[in-house]
């Protein structure tokens, strides 16, 4: 059946390309009208789902329930991608070859772009939109705890694409949530352009490592934040308070801190109060601090295991260690860093610099927090994932990352 | 024995990243010297390769035998390395946040390239010398029977790197050429960024299955030339003349050649008259048309097989087949096109920019040789392969291509 299915979407690829940006733009207009038109039908399906779930957890059961508030947040999400420019068409290189040929390098969809996700049914709104608007096909297949939501949000969808005039088959959902679906996924080369996971370690793992289609490694960020000997404290903690606690589930969220071994006796005290103390206080859950055993000396915690510098916590735990210098702090980020997002605090510029030219991520940071890594934050509008890897792009993926290119070159006959 | 050599490449990522562009073109300059200075050596290693290549045809013999012009050759190729413009550090994006963080994005190095390669010993030094010019540090895989020849060259090119201050292990070559060495270059993650494999199908199709690093998928090219009811007969004749019998073993030579069905009575003739009389009469080798049944009814040659549509023939061959009009073209191309480059001749405007919107390859040419999908001709300079996939880079890559970028924020104390 999925077969089917991926002929459809590739007997699509040449309409799609060719749609007017204006024809795009209506058809995702039309999207989020029909989602919200059908947000009754979509509630229904998500209370199936809702009544399947009682093996999920509390935090997965909200990732998976919808309510009209957010049905309408999702039909926002679509008009806003709408609203931005078009990635299609653009002129990324022209010249003139002394023979009179011209040649131009210009921005074209990938074709068929196959997105694996686990529990949240707005990934498959969010996905659509970006992939329409980027004159892609999209193949939708998400996990079984939410098969009836998406069932239903994608039948608005259809229904909104089809009234708008173009190829409803441009959104398409896999409606058998298997281990087989997704294996197809990975390695129907003659189907599939680009396939992007998203979702936990796991399911990025698979896909990356069993892929044979073109597959972008996304999200697992085990994000650091290095205190320089010369960091100002207020910048510091208000820094790190920030990328630990602000959003701890998601993965810019920081998940260990590295502290310079000449401030750590005076910071770690003040580091334990702002992350444990002050949130206690204010009736507020306290960060598990799991520490290293140098930093055991200058303030409270749980000792850290080896395995802690390499966990995604996602939750309010923090592994700190006290490292010699700029240089080890390096050194451990090169070793344990997933190539997300790290950040230093410090004062002086050369430290900067260093820290700049080494550290092997997305999004290298001097002096902010690593919570920014996000394609709003960043200018580019919404995003599909953050890639974590450096072929194609890196950080975070809007709709001009779902792009790529082809050489046109136009002759009057030239031969070499 | 490989896992040592990959942990020093690793080791010098960094160090080769932040050299400066100084650096690097007095580096390429002094790898160019010393290649020079031990053409003995080399010449000797390669007469041992030769010795042992009693099983290899006379082309693959030529493809491995070196002489001074041809090493002079190599040092020339570096040397115009040396003085293509600087690819890193080019700010791709640069945005000034509400909030006054300053974010950029910045071409880099990706870090360590491995190429897989075969027979030609020349690939070393051609790879060695793209890839230090963009701050990479490489990892060389050729072919065993190559391998003497490849180890003079590398230690060569070593010995400038030394000479020139930066560190050798820039450019390091694998010397056990086996199944168990290529595997481990596949699958290690940890220490290779990017993966290139550079040589013929079946090298091409291990590498793109089984890895599970990043890899671009180069080089085959079943590349087809669409005559259309409307194409001026001696544009057409040129133009196919030169992509099938200027240089045939190259991956953007044509194999494929489709004729509109108003057209076929008239064209076939002279393209026999072309590409097998004429040549015949100048003393040069003719082409073997291999032609669909219908063609046969308006001129010689042999009958095409199926298969014949599906290979890359390198060779004085093309297979021929008519086809109702230009849809019909664009429906077979879509099919039997290995996404290289194709192209139309036509002096219809519609056609061409339906066969240009249609059409999903690295190239799309318009009365012009396919012969030119080439790093050069695009005015890119030297090129490590051409890709045919679409993700990260299209057609031929070049420095350009084998940087990534980061982001670099530079805050003074924001949080989100």
């Amino acid at each position: 059946m999925i077969f089917s299915l991926l002929k459809r979407a590739k007997a699509c690829v040449t309409e799609a390309a060719c749609l007017t940006e204006a024809a795009r733009n209506k058809a995702l207009l039309s999207m989020a009208e029909h989602l919200v038109l059908h947000t009754q039908d979509i509630l229904e399906a998500n209370a199936k789902d809702m009544e399947k779930a009682t093996h999920l957890s509390l935090v997965m059961k909200d990732r998976l329930a919808l309510n009209a508030w957010r049905i309408e947040a999702m039909a926002e999400g679509i008009r806003q991608v709408a609203s931005l420019s078009d990635p299609l068409g653009k002129v990324l290189d022209r010249r003139l070859h002394a023979n009179g040929m011209k040649i131009q390098k210009i921005t074209v969809p990938f074709g068929v772009v196959a997105v694996i996700f686990e529990s949240r049914p707005n990934v498959s709104a969010d996905t659509a939109a970006l992939t329409v608007k980027s004159g892609n096909v999209c193949i939708l297949r998400g996990g079984k705890d939410s098969l009836c939501s998406c069932e239903a949000i994608v039948l608005a969808l259809r229904e909104g694409l089809k009234k708008a005039g173009v190829p409803e088959d441009l959104v398409q959902l896999v409606k058998d949530p298997t281990h087989e679906s997704a294996g197809v996924l990975m390695t129907a080369k003659e189907y599939v352009d680009l396939l992007i996971p998203r979702g936990g370690k796991g399911l990025i793992k698979a896909c990356v490592e069993n892929a044979t289609v073109p597959c972008i490694e996304t999200g697992t960020g085990i994000c650091h934040i290095y205190v320089d000997s010369t960091a100002d404290f207020d910048k510091a903690l208000a820094i790190i308070k920030n990328a630990k606690t602000s959003r701890p589930s998601v993965c810019n969220a920081a998940e260990v801190c590295l502290v310079s071994q000449d401030i750590a006796p005076a910071f770690l005290p003040l580091l334990r109060k702002a992350l444990v103390d002050d949130r206690l206080a204010e009736g507020q859950k306290p960060v598990e601090l799991r520490l290293c055993p140098l930093s055991l000396a200058y303030t409270e915690g749980k000792a850290a295991g080896e395995e802690d510098f390499d966990t995604e916590f996602l939750d309010y735990i923090l592994a700190v260690k006290i490292v010699k210098d700029v240089k080890d702090a390096l050194t451990h980020i090169s070793l344990h860093s997933t190539h997300h997002s790290d950040a230093i605090i410090t004062e002086a510029e050369e430290n900067a610099r260093l820290f700049i030219a080494s550290v092997d991520s997305a999004a290298v940071y001097v002096n902010a927090s690593t919570r920014f890594t996000d394609g709003g934050e960043f200018g580019n509008g919404a995003e599909i994932g953050i890639s974590t890897q450096k072929l194609h792009a890196r950080g975070p993926m809007g709709i001009g990352e779902l792009t790529t290119y082809k050489y046109v070159i136009e002759g009057t006959g030239q031969i070499r």
